[in-house]
């Protein structure tokens, strides 16, 4: 294991150290918890918050989509750990503005549980707490950590359409139904070429073959759905494809969002390539998204590999949604 | 190689054709060039235009900081390779707005004659073009490929300020002065923990053990000054802080910009961790920065590393000229 950072047990509190003292204008730490809440309290005023996280190793996300516009809190926990009950329960009680707050949880049985936990706490304060699972991993129904499927990029989507209602007034109650009518349209699958080594175990979470890669595999590294020999960018995003429109059904008439999300290690350059050829591929099909994003917005530590998430756009709202500024550092 | 790409030769068209697909409201593309003008043409009426570009293989630089208050045309090279004259010169045309064009080169000899052929040529069509050569690598002096020093992630700071001030109003003699004045107050170097693999030439630019790490590596895998086992991050940033500091002085009663700049591969994770030990030592010396940014910036392909920027802002304008406004899609 080859990584920047000091002792592996430090590696989450000297990380959130590092980023809310480098950007105070956008976050500032719940004191002792690994909560971030937007700095600009002034401008959540009125407003329902919105409180994601999960385990640590996903950056930017969850803290880099905090800010105006988007998230008002996010609690980070150990390293592909859930954040525990208590953590949670500090960020919903210093974003809560009488409003409520909406949690947005990924599908993982920790995650699950302990979001839930911090919901019955905050009930017990009288502030009211709702929230949406999102599992837009289309790749496998259960796995390692997860009834159901995962929750992987497509929840940074979730953050950006969620945050910019909230921002235009939405009460808890309209954006609960917003969530439940969002959830069903993401569609998330991607490819691995090399898996996350977790700084506490000091070894990747799989092996592959100098010349193999691996479909569908979670930010956990979670096993996928099938391992074969590095094939170009095109067969991938062939392959990638043909799995989300099994469930979409891509239409020309339709309108979509796409986000090529990078793993962690895979370059920009190597995502923009990908873009290239999706975009193709979608264009045989008539669509051309009508919002795209290409970066690395939900990573697996330091995994190389492409997340591909399609969003059906059924409501025109939800593209203002995707388009509405905001005052993040990652979005 | 592992790479998700298609053909290695195809790389940087197919880069630049899924860039600017993805982002058509920030970019497009000259026709038959792979260079990048800003979408919003009507933002750059009456002010001098800036361009910048080089090799491919450092995104988001160059094209990810085009757009208004920063870049108004970026030339994408073949994969470490300057831009020939041609594009570069295809880029000054589509930017000039009459107020002349100014030019941003990294220092490597090939960009620094290429770009200036392209001037020539500009100027035998009467367009105004002035230009910076950015060395703030102070890690070696002449390289593989520079005569002096080489110039790296201090140049998107210079793109920065000069955006800023140009949006403004700047003329190209103002920019010209300013881009003087702020050069020598540039200081960068990188510690590398592998190097990039070339698309058409399939292996690592250079080796380093699996406990190994080299300091003062430059963007291209040009070779630093020391190479050694790898130590905690806090050991990493008082390496490169003595390093700086040797030249700059760090100053208590001094105000400093901060760019801590991942090379590729590198998770925010250890960046972050790399910041918070970073704050940690500038606070020893009595230094919070006034402004800072962290993340992949100017990268080196898939290597996995870090550089660290000190800007020191002897200009109470500079600061202002950072924070100023962008719409671009990586700053």
């Amino acid at each position: 294991m080859k990584k920047i950072i000091n002792a592996p047990q430090d590696v989450v509190p000297e990380m959130v150290d590092g980023l809310v003292r480098a950007y105070p204008q956008y976050l500032k730490q719940v004191p002792d918890t690994l909560a971030m809440v937007r700095s600009d309290t002034a401008s959540m005023v009125g407003k329902v918050g919105i409180v994601s996280g999960g385990g640590s190793g996903h950056e930017p996300a969850h803290a880099g989509f905090v800010g105006q516009g988007m998230l008002s809190a996010a609690v980070a926990g150990q390293v592909f750990t859930s954040p525990t009950p208590d953590q949670i329960y500090a960020a919903i009680k210093a974003v809560d503005q009488g409003q409520g707050v909406f949690l947005v949880v990924k599908n993982y049985s920790g995650d699950v549980m302990n979001f839930d936990m911090a919901k019955d706490m905050a009930e017990m304060d009288d502030i009211e707490v709702q929230s949406i699972v999102v599992d837009d991993d289309i790749a496998v129904k259960d796995s390692l950590y997860t009834q159901g499927r995962r929750g992987v990029a497509g929840t940074v989507l979730m953050h950006k359409v969620l945050g910019a209602a909230a921002d235009q007034g939405a009460s808890l109650d309209e954006l609960s139904q917003l969530a439940q009518a969002v959830l069903p349209h993401l569609n998330t699958v991607a490819v691995a070429l090399s898996a996350a080594t977790v700084p506490e175990v000091g070894k990747p979470g799989f092996e592959l073959a100098d010349d193999e890669i691996e479909y569908g595999v979670g930010i956990h590294s979670e096993p996928g759905y099938r391992r074969e020999k590095i094939k170009p960018s095109k067969a991938l995003v062939t392959e990638l494809l043909a799995k989300i429109d099994e469930r979409l059904h891509l239409d020309a008439s339709h309108q979509y969002a796409v986000l090529v999300n990078g793993m962690g290690a895979t370059p920009l350059m190597e995502q923009y390539i990908f873009s290239h050829d999706l975009l193709d591929a979608l264009a045989e099909k008539g669509i051309k998204p009508a919002f795209m994003k290409v970066g690395n917005y939900m990573t697996s530590i330091e995994m190389a590999g492409i997340s591909l998430t399609i969003f059906e756009l059924t409501d025109a709202k939800w593209l203002d949604y995707l388009t509405y500024p905001v005052k993040t550092i990652a979005w």
